[in-house]
């Protein structure tokens, strides 16, 4: 699988608006059969600091979702509560408890 | 839930040993109700490079895992492969698809 580890530094005061945003992101996507995790989370220590945890069949699956008009529409979204993007890490996804192919 | 992102470099060459570990790890943490997830993936750049995403019902969860006499073993089996420790993120992990309790 592929997989992504990435995180979204929100503007001050607007992670949680972020947060929210990627939940109904996840929410859409349990209608995609080859993303098999979207997962969001906050940093402990920043609450404007979102992590989203991805893996999904292959970068091919992952690349033509970000090209649905939904996705696209939140993406936009997303954009205008984004200070900077953090960190982001390319992964082979090899396994694991809660991942459902595994 | 309590959330983990860390990575850990394995000595060289043993990226594989030290992923198949953890996915033992993994394997083994699906009788335990309070871990939600335990995902293993390897750098798409570093192939001794494995990074664990991890979610618990609560931080004290985890930390009684730690206890368990398997995974005592385990993690003293693992630090035999590992190098050094990667970056680590402690997370409020909020929901998302994928997680049993999303």
């Amino acid at each position: 699988m592929y997989g992504l580890i990435g995180s979204f530094k929100a503007n001050a005061g607007q992670g949680q608006q972020l947060a929210d945003l990627l939940l109904r992101a996840a929410a859409a996507l349990r209608a995609n059969a080859d993303c098999h995790l979207y997962v969001v989370s906050r940093a402990q220590d920043d609450p404007d600091l979102i992590w989203v945890t991805e893996a999904w069949t292959d970068s091919a699956a992952h690349q033509a979702s970000l090209e649905d008009p939904e996705v696209r529409a939140q993406v936009a979204e997303g954009r205008a509560l984004i200070a900077g993007m953090g960190q982001r890490f390319e992964l082979d996804t090899l396994g694991g408890n809660g991942l459902p192919l595994s």
